[in-house]
């Protein structure tokens, strides 16, 4: 897979720049990695389903529409993808990230957690699903380094 | 999947003009999508059988040697998606587009109805399958946009 | 198969005793075929959604959780069966059909069509799927005989 | 599939007797259900890894293991299931049941969701991937009676 | 899969009586195996469409008729066996039967064929497919025997 | 799929120039198709076994290591494809075509047959399991120009 | 899966007695499993090819015929198992067993193997695709119990 | 697949050159073959795991971290080709080269192995499940030659 782009689906927590700071280091690195992930917008997530389709006076369908609208994009971007890495923050989005680690664990995408070591016990069943749980978006970076390049 | 083609398959009613109503508001977004659709002249997709393999005397068979030349086009396209539309018009067609829903379905391919609102209780279980439900070409637009750009 | 129930599925028109036809069929026959179908009562099949689930003012979601809740019982029965039959009858569902039957051929379940001759033109995508298309329940009940049996 | 046990796979929460009472309701409607769980003892469940295949020092290689093998369980149980209803309770072990749910939606499984009416929001693409959402085990027991049964 | 009925689909040639050899056989030795068969009869099987379903006055169209009920039987054992034997004889039907090996061998079931010696230069790819290549029918006897018992 | 390149696999016959009148047609036409086909040279074809792999004194196992190696082109090429012609001539090679043919079936390609009208018979069959039947290269090639162009 | 047999495969060394210590242990603990091996005589093993099917004077298609009757068994049997245990002993067939160990991988079947701790280093790919590295035959027989019955 | 790259893994033995002579004897004959391997580094494949994932005192989650990081590369390379060679040498690497054959066997990739002529015996099993057992990288060259170009 040398000279050919891998693409990598960055699932998760969009609070904080994990996602930039893996970006930036690939960059330096000069990996041919292209990278995918959910529309990270808070608001635009929470009300696309309405904004584009209508209104809904029940927030449980507001709800529904929104997350309908959101997986046609999560779901073909997992599965276009050759690896995924799933950010588990400290509070948020928590659920919607172990959905995508078991929808690609199940598809047979090789999985790589991205969390605090605090966090081990109540995602152990998440990481036993894993081929890497990983602590810092360096040592994402350098995951990827040594999986496309062969070289640590 | 910025930076690369997306490929829509646009099924169903052949006698408006939906197709080229979602074409002009894409080619106007500026947004990476290649579409595929069947064979929208109604006499070739009626005769493409008997005018490729030879007359039939009997009508079923030529309607039989036509629909399975069209398959060909149809199932390799949707096959070859990252997503469905199906449009039901008032009238025409409408087995036919529900056919290819659940072809489409069964294989998991992301699925967007298109119809008034007036045909959701006849196509209730087509749309229990989809992920979005439109009412006019411009919300599959936008549709488009907001799965491939991540913006509303 | 011989001494093997076959489990075979009746989608389709709810509103003629086509199935009891067959079901008879198939009794006087000795055959060793268990028949599977969705919900034939009408009421039940559209109420299902609310009267289980809870009330919603707006008929849309009464419609879309309706159909969801059938889509459990068709969907795992389609997967179960060995042969889908569809039938399309002169007026209603066959939209719900059309797309069982997309549903049934994309996973390689042989197909069987019932309908009138003169509805071959509109359904012949669908019938271009099938392995057989009957005209009336005593034919069906010889196919699955032959199938099953292996005599005519 | 009457004449047949349905086999389904109860995920989630275990520190309420959900489980119980859908069982207990399950039994007075005298429906032909097999439930399968994961192991619901807490203290079993984290130490079984370490107390059959032996001590680890460090706490992260403890949960893994354990995570391993209750996954051999976990996955078992989720195949061969005809349905999965997630459970997700007010705290512990989300992350586990959002896993098991994205597993199940990913090879197809009807996916029920059985939560209260406040974690709507932050379960709402969990939700979008179901095929109902119910609040509590009476509606998992109607829903199992008239998807089997087909009556109301 | 001691305790275990074994299902071997018997395909091929139908105008000797090489089933009914290695049924005897199978007898003989005791073994769980249940046969599977296509139609044997010639005047059947050639017949069945036109019978069931209705006259064709184009022969074209009555052997497509009858090819694809055939069909319904035949892919169906086949899928449900964990083994395919093909018989190939000196003159008829040996395209069919290569058909059957070559569908069954994409879907991965364990092909053996069984032919005489002079016949391995012209069916040379279909054998490159298989995991045995017998000549007698006591040889498949003896292959079952071993399969299923573990000993020669 | 305009646009994009058609992949073609052309099974079957090798003393006819069959294959030629295809490519000079689709050529004319002007058509975005790319060919594929097994080693067509005979004698290549049925040495290149034992000239790379070495000598064998028994033919059989000649002709074994032969057919496995030009399987790996044939296969690997068939499930490269999106669609796959299969030509049966007077004579030779009808096994092997009639194995590609239900190897390409069974993993849902598309089929095309092309044959004399007088091997209708012999051949129902695997007919039976194709999307269109042709009787000279001219059909196939405007076959080939409507799926993918859509006009006749 | 209370109340239903659970099949596991054991995979591998064949020269100690360590499927009958596991088989012994389980009956024991009255646990519902029926299992699976390959054929464990070393002779058979090694000389069913010829046996059945013919004498070979190249000792390399004798081996050849007899792994290829043996693969009849072995996959059918893995293909069947809820679980796959693969036994890596000091010195023979470790290689078959690794690779069993791989296509049991693949196809998704649960991998606990069974090996010293000295063979650590040398089995760690294999290993880190399992979900249990045992020791004992003990710990085999605990994790079946725990995995079926979910009590430790 | 003239005009288009063929993927091919190259599983297997670190120690000799063995993958070098194939892609000098590839490029001399100019076919257009990419070549995918593993991390051949011998410490770097140690020691990827406690490197980048942080340190451990047991050996044995030394070993674990290491396979599971390196499997992320191996299976994803072999997926993504058209065939794979596996080279087993004299001693080391054995089992995880037959581990990766039978991954590759079991997802239906064409295999290739590569070894002496005495190592026929113990890896018999292996060797049934390929398309070609070569036994010198020349060979190997041959092979992709004639596979890719048709021409001995």
């Amino acid at each position: 897979m040398k000279g050919k782009n891998w693409t990598v689906y960055l699932s998760g927590e969009i609070h904080t720049d994990w996602r930039d700071q893996i970006a930036a280091g690939v960059a330096d690195a000069g990996l041919p990695v292209k990278f995918l992930d959910p529309v990270t917008d808070h608001a635009s997530s929470d009300d696309c389903g309405v904004s584009i389709l209508g209104h809904e006076d029940n927030n449980y369908w507001k709800d529904h529409k929104g997350a309908q609208v959101n997986a046609i994009r999560t779901r073909t971007m997992i599965e276009k993808s050759e690896m995924v890495v799933v950010r588990f923050g400290d509070k948020f989005k928590q659920c919607n990230a172990a959905f995508d680690a078991g929808f690609a664990a199940a598809i047979g995408k090789p999985l790589i957690t991205l969390h605090d070591p605090d966090l081990t016990h109540p995602f152990k069943e998440v990481d036993g699903a894993t081929l890497a749980v990983a602590e810092t978006p360096e040592q994402v970076v350098k995951l990827l380094a040594y999986v496309i390049e062969g070289t640590l």
